[in-house]
């Protein structure tokens, strides 16, 4: 496989005009062909959604020999299913999802639709990896980002991904970044998530806030504390979500249909 | 706890009016008070999307002493972080939501809406329950889901859950169900999935279809197998989607950052 010019397929979830993902088409040419398909706008927090109720639809917007780039209608997950289903000629070598303006550590990678595309490309068994930086702004600085985001894409190309397993890659907005851990998901949560105010019509409305508490902010393994540590975090994470430990115990619950 | 009448949050993807959350409803009404939360309309295939560009709101929609209900402009998950976190006094004892019209077995679970919200209460540390039945219709029969559903709720407002970890239960159009296997979920996806169709504009347009393949069909643990046969499935899943064992074999990768 590696004997021909690899195949990346690139998504992300803030759009295909961000910046976070321009500067990763940039800094991933080196590696291979690169096909771009990404939502044609802000598609934050769509988590794994997929579009059923309306067809969807994309267009090319740029082609060179290196870099081809589409736009889709769709969720980041529908981008991921219509390249390998009707755009791409032959399934990728690798799908690099981001860059993400902003965090995607512990419980985000359910929630973001960055991670969605790593998991959907998971799906195809497509070595996939998704990366995102601590930063929100548009305009944040993708430097440290796209060196560790193209060191580890090197790498999975080289040595791929066993079945079912996709990377979630967080960068701290730290210059320079001290290195990278290999790390578990932390656990933890969003507190306090709703600022309440009032429509024109004088009706409540509430916007989503919050603030993450990390329940167990001792444990030195986590993707929180490397990056508040000044580390990037690669977790390893799984598609199978059956906790096998405790599906033993459930086999001895008695359980009485009436 | 268990002394006062158990607090029951029901919500589903399929929108406050369907027939499968008020058949819920009705039957979960013996096992606690209940307090409706869900979307005003289908979300379906919304996994665990957030809403966080616009603001959301919710309404009363209909109030008597063992019941309320709301409809909520937002995604399944919006229903369950607003509930906690501005609706109700006190957190649940316990979240089911469904009843799903149409199977979310095997990697459903990534895209469910319904299970998307099932993952929310699990991560507030309420016992969390997701139900749906293999049948799409909007008049489908859902007297054995209810039976099953019921006596699930039953036990997990008995025995909780641990944290982290939230059940989903499908129920085969099969009558009567055969009865209940502890599963875990099946490894396969979906192939096939657009249906290529032309808007009036003469434009490509791509419906979301497809066929489920399951990758392991001769494996008897697996809730698409216990489905096939007739038995109703409940799968233990869990929040943390690290891959430990995997995880110490990347902690050998040497990565070398430019």
């Amino acid at each position: 496989m590696m004997n021909s010019t690899p195949l990346i397929l690139v998504t992300n979830d803030d759009g295909v005009g961000a910046k976070g993902i321009n500067e990763l088409i940039a800094c991933l040419k080196e590696l291979g062909k690169i096909v771009v398909i990404a939502p044609d706008g802000p598609r934050s927090g769509m988590s794994s959604a997929i579009t059923s109720a309306i067809p969807i639809k994309y267009k090319l917007i740029d082609k060179t020999e290196a870099v081809e780039i589409y736009s889709c209608t769709g969720t980041p997950v529908d981008c991921v299913k219509l390249a390998i289903n009707e755009v791409l000629d032959r399934k990728p070598d690798l799908l690099v999802s981001g860059i993400n303006h902003g965090t995607n550590m512990a419980i985000c990678v359910n929630y973001s639709g960055t991670m969605g595309a790593a998991i959907e490309g998971c799906i195809f068994d497509v070595p996939s990896i998704g990366v995102s930086l601590s930063d929100h702004r548009s305009d944040a600085d993708f430097s440290e980002s796209c060196k560790i985001a193209r060191s580890v894409a090197k790498k999975v190309l080289e040595t791929g991904l066993p079945h079912g397993i996709f990377l979630n890659l967080n960068i701290p907005k730290v210059y320079p970044v001290k290195g990278l851990k290999v790390c578990k998901q932390a656990d933890g949560r969003w507190t306090n998530e709703y600022m309440k105010s009032q429509n024109p019509s004088g009706e409540d409305v509430f916007w989503l806030t919050g603030a993450f508490v990390d329940f167990n902010t001792e444990d030195k393994e986590t993707d929180n504390h490397a990056l508040l540590a000044g580390y990037a975090s690669l977790v390893p994470c799984k598609i199978d979500v059956t906790d096998y430990a405790f599906l033993n115990k459930l086999k001895d619950w008695e359980i009485t249909t009436d």
